[in-house]
């Protein structure tokens, strides 16, 4: 049995620096778990003068990652840099140099998963993404193994930490979403361009990787609906509470009859007493359904330098078992089966739908008049009258297929008694 | 590689049910995800005649175990009939046979868990047991696995179902113990004897396997601390809603500096707002801490046929993966450390403590007294005047070690004006 794993990592920024960090820092009883000696041999870094938030031999890095992707020594490779490319062109060619490799990138899996795991699985080779969603909750791992012998039903996850922050802060001190993104970016929690997280990206490409292990398909990005925050104000925060709700940002995955599924992401309102309706701040937290488990919750910190060096460390940990018993490939992916992924028309659910209209007679039934045509039906309505000879109008409808609603919100935007339709969102159970 | 893996099963109760229907009912996804097929070859059952939850062909069962045991076509025996003896015997010789284990006996583990893993060990055979402890919640696993880069600081878990649904109904009714008990017998949800749950041992054995595996060390189970639940009133939680707590049942495992851990199974005080504290009914969940990870949680159904069948299929899958490698006995026990188990007066909490004492000046200054004279300081105190000159008073305690504030109640018992300490009760932040 070998007695040292040669590992090498592209890239020491935050999820880098926190991978090098746990395994300085719990060397000793890592190395009595895995049954050998864990030996960083080289880095690749862009700059290798810049300053790093973990002590490193300068010995080790250097500005070449053809120095980690084609060193013979090197064992496992950690991708660590992100984004698709040249991430994807570096893991190809470790995994053609035989290579093991354990990445957090969700985008690079999310839109190259198929052609990594497809060179992963020909050459028996591990390729673990434990850190690319929800930071160090473990759930690609529990889902591929503790809970594998379920069919999975649905998935629900609060898995960006950005939008959950700002979210939370905009609930909790009633403020507007410009002024909570200026403070999430001041405190690092938010990117200086915070378009992925808020407009949903990040989300979707998390949703992507869970939903293609939950239902052992592969699972299309383009079909994944995406729809951010940027559009929640805090009038609807208010309203929501009134009704008993909070607004978070979703990644939904469901199975639908025996070969389908949906999957989307967007701002949702959901009842203040669900489990994950107080996943608050930076925290993350998934929810799954399986035949056999019932309702399953993980929850934690969904990102940061040592929460995700977990993951990645933990990954590490598995593929030197692997490394050591000859087992690597032990895991291989289980996109087995074809499925149509629904587009969001089909989806059926509440919606919650605020609009402002003149304040006079027959409004509410002419609106009402119009959501009956079009088959959605209405669970609850408040009318509130406001300044100039306005009402605002705050609807949560029953159960309805997304294009019917979408049919009657055109209807009741071009009624002349309608001023503004302010907002419509989803309402989850 | 072999292209069917035999399975045995010892004992068709509730788990054992469920893992052969949850194998029926998946099959096709199991095995595609295991690579071969999965043939359930015997199952051994006291009462071959008796009904069962899930059909199986008559022509498997046998009231003799030993066609399980020593049936050399076996390759994986999965021990469902709980209890020490003779599961202990039974698992001891299917290993000696070069079976390997799945279980989800907590009581065996518990005691006998050490000659049952070295033997394991030494034939680099596995021995899984993933359904002994939350149920369908994956948490040995990715203990063992996603989290094992981590030093674990402090699990804290609600495991035991039975005594959940006791407070929650005691909580939402506002019902005293004993009824509660009643109905969740009627309700197969507590056991004729409900001892085990009640007095806390069910608990005890979950924590000790827990913190065998948290801590790497093993887990003596005498000086496991353990304090059942048949002292809550309706009364303390009354008083608990009013200072903002709930009263749950806790197993606590925590290290101590270096060398050292507690652990401890108790009713206990928690803030409301404690993720923790909305767990009810049956459900279980398991909070720790890790150095990297920072805060985790895990939450589902902590019992029942289909959930812990859910967790006994995943262990198999995972054996089956091993087996079809040949890497079995991949994940050996991790208890390679020493750690002297602290008593329990050495723990340091937070105190509430109720007592009727005479209605007359100068007895909570009396009272305060000998908490002061024992270090004992106050964060809150409520005196309310009841019935017979008597008055009720509910302290909360700052942060004091056991052994001081054991001291502090034997000094408080004896002083003539207080006529009764009707509860105390540990709270956890």
């Amino acid at each position: 049995m070998k007695d040292v794993i040669h590992i090498g990592i592209l890239g020491l920024g935050v999820v880098g620096s926190g991978t090098v960090a746990l395994l300085q820092q719990n060397r000793q009883i890592i190395e009595r778990k895995v049954g050998a000696r864990l030996n960083i041999r080289r880095i690749a870094v862009r700059d290798i003068h810049k300053r790093r938030p973990v002590e490193v031999d300068r010995s080790l890095l250097t500005s070449n990652p053809i120095e980690v992707l084609d060193d013979p020594e090197i064992d496992i490779v950690c991708e660590l840099i992100g984004g698709v490319s040249p991430a994807k062109e570096y893991v190809l060619r470790a995994l053609r140099n035989g290579k093991h490799i354990v990445t957090a990138n969700k985008e690079m899996i999310a839109k190259e998963g198929h052609a990594i795991m497809e060179e992963a699985g020909r050459r028996q080779l591990d390729f673990q993404f434990e850190g690319s969603v929800a930071g160090g909750i473990p759930i690609i791992q529990p889902m591929k193994n503790a809970l594998s012998g379920n069919a999975i039903q649905e998935i629900m996850g609060i898995v960006n930490g950005t939008t959950n922050y700002i979210l939370t802060r905009m609930t909790l001190e009633n403020a507007d979403f410009a002024a909570v993104l200026r403070e999430a970016q001041a405190l690092g929690y938010a990117e200086a361009d915070p378009s992925s997280d808020i407009e949903g990206f990040d989300a979707q490409y998390k949703l992507a990787i869970l939903s293609s292990i939950a239902f052992t398909c592969r699972v299309s990005l383009q079909k994944v609906y995406v729809e951010g925050i940027t559009h929640i104000t805090r009038r609807d925060i208010e309203c929501a509470r009134e009704l008993g709700y909070v607004i978070k940002l979703l990644a939904i995955g469901s199975r639908v009859g025996s070969d389908a599924i949906q999957a989307r992401v967007h701002p949702a309102l959901l009842p203040v007493n669900h489990p994950l309706a107080s996943t608050n701040d930076v925290y993350n937290a998934i929810y799954l359904r399986g035949d056999s488990v019932g309702d399953v919750m993980f929850y934690g910190r969904g990102a940061g330098m040592m929460p995700t060096g977990s993951a990645v460390v933990g990954d590490i940990i598995d593929v030197c078992r692997n490394l050591l018993r000859g087992a690597t490939g032990r895991t291989p992916c289980t996109c087995f089966d074809q499925r149509e992924m629904l587009p969001m028309d089909t989806v059926e659910t509440k919606y919650y739908l605020r609009m402002l209209v003149l304040d006079k007679p027959g409004v509410l039934a002419a609106i009402a008049g119009v959501l009956g045509e079009n088959e959605v039906s209405i669970e609850s309505v408040v009318q509130k009258a406001t300044a100039h000879q306005q009402a605002e109008i705050i609807w949560v409808t029953h159960r309805v297929r997304e294009s019917n609603m979408r049919a009657a919100l055109k209807q009741i935007d071009a009624l002349p008694v309608v001023a503004s339709i302010e907002n419509w969102l989803r309402v989850e159970e």
